[in-house]
């Protein structure tokens, strides 16, 4: 056997347990029993010792030598750089920092759900303070030594958005805030307020329609699931990605519009040239193109006015009318925006803010600027000085996310970055399909969900994620589209 | 690290691996989409190859070696002894046979139940003959090459029931046989008929009696959860447990019944000494003690007299009264005997019957003497002899339960085994408890559960299944309790 074929065996099995080990994490987050969280705890440290030592086998790094030469095409040659990435990243990261760190996040999610749910800081803290420092630990040996001061927290974000920089990520933001700042103000101080959906909406038909618009964007239900989590996630690959939403009796846009953002992230799973499974290749290439996958479904179609159309009556129907009187109240009461405290329900302009806060905070914990006991409270400032609002309680604010409990640093700033290139991705799309919302006033998404699937998702991780975006909507990566598509949008809405 | 403590390490991460296996089982079982078939055994393939190189890595022969002389005590010892049986087990079997096996049980599975759906045998006929061809093969690697023509079953046997050898278990059917063929001759023919329990049992209701009844027998749900299955199946230990069920609309017993028998099974695993898990003592000893726990939760406890007592009252507040007027028709109504196509229906004067069927069929498959193809034959054939009935569609006969399916040549024996053992402790029990019947005819089963607990479940693999199940009863294991206990209980119903 060849090295490169040996090594495509060995990788396949490492894939294997890697979908394994997400597929427990779905199983802990959806139906486990509460009493099994050690023991869950111990399995999850286990598979991902045993996923290290793959990872870091020398045998991986003998084949990744000898198959250099024996690569054919730029699949191989793309798997060898992406193999050889995961075996640098491996070797530098000791099996016994693997193993705490996922036994350490594994525990710590309970005792945040706990915390949460008892509005209670000091109950997670501990955990966080254990975390970080495990995670500065991992930081230190990933890091490139002669790097300056921001190294440490890129070498975090590097393991989400392969080749991002967190101060050129800075200036994007930088970029953007000023435009977003003065929309959220135009908007707020409009005169035109649309109205706000009234009224209860009982769990089991927020549920039906949920399963209504995961078909309409043509999630595959015989590769896929909706079951009910805390905070909703996307789970799995190639033939079994499930989906999870939340119910919020008073509030159906949280089920609805959660369960559209997921739909994206597990199409894209779902969507990648099955003869990628098993392989290196098999998977969203980054969590910001991930993000663009799950924005332009929830937002750019999910939130158009052309799909509300079609949801408009959908949801009429089901709960016998709504309070708001015809399609485009509707379409304004969907996009409405109001002062909030939680990420997962910004509008589309608070939303980008919420995550630069976020980049700028674990940024600062990363660096040891922050110190965890004082992280509430940096938070609480920052939130007044950003959104004019002063945090009521924990579970609104700083316990509001489960990402710091689970170890993601450097994750925030993809959800940001994936609102960018779906800005791109979006313009390109409607320039390519002028009579998509025809389709969407039907409840049909699937003239842009095949465009995607054709541009982007069967893809997987052949191409870096930047050269993917740039690739796919024929433009540079910038915030333009985005920006301008908000400006346009909300202007309409907001008669600006 | 001594030797001792470095293969204890080693094998805590098999155990955890082994753990995480059970539980995609479970996944693929209950949860997991139906499209997601191939990937599951593919996935199923790998973590069973991982875990068949941990098992036979070579480094577990020499700590084997090194650790004899470090052991301090039984339980030290005990441990060696179960490591380096799955060691030999392990290194004779290839690991391209143990991934062929995983992934084409994983598959037939799904192809078993479209098949039983269907009525086509013809469908399941190409798995069985691959399942059978692979069975075979690895019985050759285990059986010892100067043994008999029995030494492939017994090879297999000895996986589910160490020690156990098919010659003594026919000597065992054949003691028993006579009398339960008399028994059922005379109650079938019995002046004194019990009464069937008739109506329509919503299966809403039904499931929330499971559960009571669960609750009844202690099950602890914080570490156990219950779902539908097609074939009830407990699945997982230590903290996480978890128990199937199934409804049919016309017969609440086969509801209520499956689930007393998967919480015996559950109740075993968590019954374990928690300084066990993680360990090769954190299991059950054999299937026979398994199955003896299931058994006399279902039966001995489930069945009697006692506690249907308290059963009819809570299925007469539920389904609004029951077509038996008092609690001794109910007690005639859910021990009622008669003819009957499916094993896990059985009622305890017929259920060795089936499982000495099948016995014979599967000993025969393995020593050739039996083609699949001519399996269905044989099936009918026997069955109309043993139970005077023809089988009238495959998924009465042959196609009724999924051993084969997944590879469980030599399972069907520690069914029988599990009751022999059940009346061995039911004795016992009952001379230890005498106001037993007391507590169980207000639906508290604990003082039973806890006199299992402590003298069966909590010992885990410690100790031998014949001495474990002697050390517990006080007597040698025979079949006597058991025929003596049924042609007393039977004997009673039907006024013979």
């Amino acid at each position: 056997m060849s090295a490169f074929d040996a090594l495509m065996e060995h990788q396949s099995t490492t894939e294997a347990l890697s979908s394994i080990a997400e597929r427990l994490g779905w199983d802990q987050e959806t139906v486990m029993p509460r009493g099994a969280t050690e023991q869950r705890a111990d399995e999850m440290a286990a598979i991902e010792a045993v996923l290290h030592e793959r990872r870091a086998d020398p045998r991986v790094g003998e084949w990744l030598d000898l198959a250099a030469g024996e690569a054919e095409d730029d699949e191989d040659r793309r798997m060898l750089e992406l193999i050889g990435r995961d075996y640098r990243r491996a070797t530098r990261i000791p099996a016994r920092l693997a193993a705490e760190l996922a036994r350490a996040t594994s525990l710590a999610q309970g005792i945040w759900a706990e915390a949460r749910g008892n509005d209670d800081v000091g109950a997670f803290l501990p955990s966080l303070a254990e975390i970080l420092m495990l995670k500065r630990e991992e930081a230190g040996h990933l890091a490139d030594s002669s790097a300056g001061a921001g190294a440490l927290y890129d070498a975090l974000l590097d393991d989400y958005e392969p080749g991002a920089r967190a101060d050129d990520i800075s200036r994007l933001f930088d970029a953007m805030r000023p435009r977003l700042v003065r929309l959220r103000d135009d908007v707020m101080g409009a005169a035109r307020q649309p109205e706000t959906l009234r009224g209860h909406f009982p769990q089991e038909t927020q549920l039906r329609l949920a399963r209504q618009c995961a078909t309409a964007f043509g999630y595959d239900w015989s590769r896929g699931r909706l079951d009910m989590a805390v905070h909703p996630f996307s789970s799995g690959r190639w033939q079994d990605s499930r989906i999870t939403t939340r119910v919020v009796e008073t509030d159906p846009f949280n089920c609805l519009y959660s369960t559209m953002h997921e739909v994206g992230h597990s199409s894209y799973e779902l969507g990648i040239d099955s003869d990628y499974a098993f392989t290196i290749l098999g998977r969203g290439v980054s969590l910001g193109v991930h993000e663009s996958q799950s924005r332009i479904y929830e937002n750019q179609i999910g939130r158009s006015r052309a799909f509300t159309g079609w949801l408009f009556e959908r949801m009429s129907d089901a709960f016998n009318g709504l309070s708001v009187a015809d399609a485009d109240a509707f379409y304004g009461a969907v996009n409405r925006v109001s002062p909030g405290y939680i990420r997962t329900e910004a509008d589309e302009v608070q939303y980008n803010l919420h995550v630069m806060m976020r980049f700028d905070l674990e940024r600062d914990l990363i660096a040891g600027k922050i110190e965890p006991e004082h992280l509430e409270e940096a938070w609480n400032a920052r939130f007044l000085a950003d959104f004019g609002v002063a945090v009521n309680k924990p579970s609104n604010g700083v316990l509001q996310d489960v990402h710091w409990a689970v170890g993601l640093f450097g994750y925030f700033p993809t959800y940001a970055l994936g609102n960018v290139y779906a800005g791109c991705l979006h313009q390109a799309m409607r320039a390519a399909l002028p009579d998509l919302d025809t389709a969407l006033s039907e409840g049909d998404a699937s003239p842009a969900v095949e465009w995607l699937r054709e541009q982007v998702q069967r893809h997987g991780a052949l191409l870096p994620a930047r050269e993917l975006i740039e690739a796919a909507s024929g433009m540079e990566v910038g915030p333009e589209p985005l920006l301008a598509y908000l400006e346009e949008k909300f202007g309409g809405i907001y008669g600006l």
